[in-house]
């Protein structure tokens, strides 16, 4: 038996089938045309099933998974990713459905990228084993899934977790979402590299002014690149402390490139949130890196697959 | 079949037997000896229990709730409530279930009052058919519980939906719970009454500054009045925003002192809201009074009471 997964991004789209433990034992990958017309995009996710259906191991395919960059409508089974502009409310789920090797009885399931990393990670990953975890992806952006009651918790449309435009300072920046100090501003890749340059840091001759740069500065005791990673660690641990209020959490799980940074970051929003988690429930919650990196996105596709078909996975996705 | 329902206040210990609609069929009722040993507010339990079993319709008896002011830890059975000091992590559920009259097989069941309210507008009131929905209490305090996938998610230790105590300014005044900018410090009766008469209102001659009177000013257009009541706005409008975008909300349901109020605090909240919930998933959220008052701790308790015993209530909490 394996698990049919599509991982759908602004840079490449991904399919993989997986085994019963979580293993990619083939994949396949195209570029994502990105700029291209609607129907090259699905031509693209077309070519990858193609590749996936001519693998033997495709004849035990139980089920099959569909992580996407959002906002996703996994009621509706559309996808309308910020970085593919011709894909608005696509109906992707209705599409790979039609494709003419997948099997009539395999209902594709749809989930978003950050849920998707969460369904991973409760499979075989950090949050394996928790019943209540927030799974979070640092990254160019802030995303976020939950687990609740041993389960993925996905929200009607597949949105639930999304920690990045949380308000953590309702008088602060307007953000592009429309919102209000939305915890992106604070702590995505991007405003960390901005704010450790309005804090003095400058990036090393030659290198260019991201958050992977500023970690490196930081590790090496520079103040600027320090306080932009100390004010992403407190805006986090606003909205962490804040989640495990509303939901409790026994566990936090942080992925995604800028989580790479390693201790940069995670110290500042461990001792942000010992001041902002402070009731008897809250406090104390473990925060702990991701344990799955690239594959996250595949791996959680299939997990969410699987979730529909029934076939007992530990991660159960609530969609 | 009746359900018992027992709610435990810093004024009050009532009691009630409910019905299989939610109506209270019999009641008991003493003052909290708030001040007194734990012995003696147990010895008001017991009165009260001794009280209802006297009723005929205790032979009927499917199950027992329990509402308690909070913090409650409802996995280890124990409430230890902020304005009874004499019970720290008392033991109230082996208490009662230790009752005489208590028969075997009938497992008491313990939530805060804030979802016990929760549970009641999911069973009769307000939130009733909700999928995904927040209830919050706002008095002189805030709180709050969640219905999600249909039923109450009360979280590990029964404390979830905490809302009061999220940050919405990781820059704002220290709450008493230590943490920054919560809910409470905006939102709540004693926070309104104060920033009304910072704001240059006075209640009027021989009245006390309470929200109640303020809220009477702010619908006679005084513009201090209405400027706390708008602070408050904002600052549920914040909390609620990010609860959206967490959970996915179908329903908020506001009840609570503060709420009578009426339209100067609903007004501001969801004029706010449209401000900060602006994702597809999250705008366009309905705000709604609560259905239900006085006996909302009652309804609610036995709701959880039934939620255990699995007799089918459309209200099942996740304990």
């Amino acid at each position: 038996m394996v698990y049919g997964a599509l991982d759908i991004g602004g840079t490449k789209i991904a399919g993989a089938l997986v085994d019963t433990e979580g293993r990619v034992v083939a994949r396949s990958q195209r570029p994502t045309p990105a700029r291209d017309s609607a129907e090259a995009l699905m031509a693209a996710v077309t070519s990858v099933l193609d590749e996936l259906a001519d693998r033997p191991e495709w004849a035990a395919l139980a089920c099959l998974g569909i992580g996407s960059a959002g906002p996703v409508n996994t009621f509706a089974g559309t996808v309308s990713p910020v970085n593919i502009p011709a894909w608005r409310s696509f109906p992707l789920v209705e599409r790979v459905r039609s494709h003419p090797a997948v099997p009539a009885g395999i209902e594709p399931v749809l989930i978003g990228d950050a849920v998707a990393m969460t369904a991973a990670e409760h499979w075989i990953g950090a949050a394996r084993n928790a019943a209540n975890a927030l799974c979070m992806v640092v990254s160019t952006g802030v995303g976020g899934g939950l687990v609740l009651g041993g389960a993925v918790h996905a929200g009607t449309t597949g949105n639930a977790g999304h920690i990045g435009h949380i308000t953590v300072d309702q008088n602060g920046p307007v953000c592009p979402c429309g919102a209000r100090g939305c915890v992106e501003r604070y702590a995505s890749g991007t405003a960390i590299a901005a704010h450790a340059l309005e804090s003095g840091w400058t990036p090393p001759a030659g290198l260019p002014a991201t958050a992977r740069e500023v970690g490196t500065s930081a590790r090496a005791g520079d103040p600027g690149a320090l306080a932009a990673f100390d004010r992403a660690g407190r805006a986090l641990a606003a909205a962490v402390a804040a989640t495990a209020a509303l939901v409790e959490l026994d566990l936090v799980v942080v992925g995604g490139g800028v989580s790479q940074a390693g201790d940069v970051l995670f110290a500042p929003l461990r001792r942000h949130l010992a001041s902002y988690a402070v009731l008897d429930f809250t406090r104390d919650v473990p925060v702990v890196p991701a344990a799955l990196a690239l594959d996250a996105g595949l791996i959680g596709a299939a997990a969410a697959g699987l979730s529909r078909a029934g076939a007992g996975a530990g991660s159960r996705a609530t969609l």
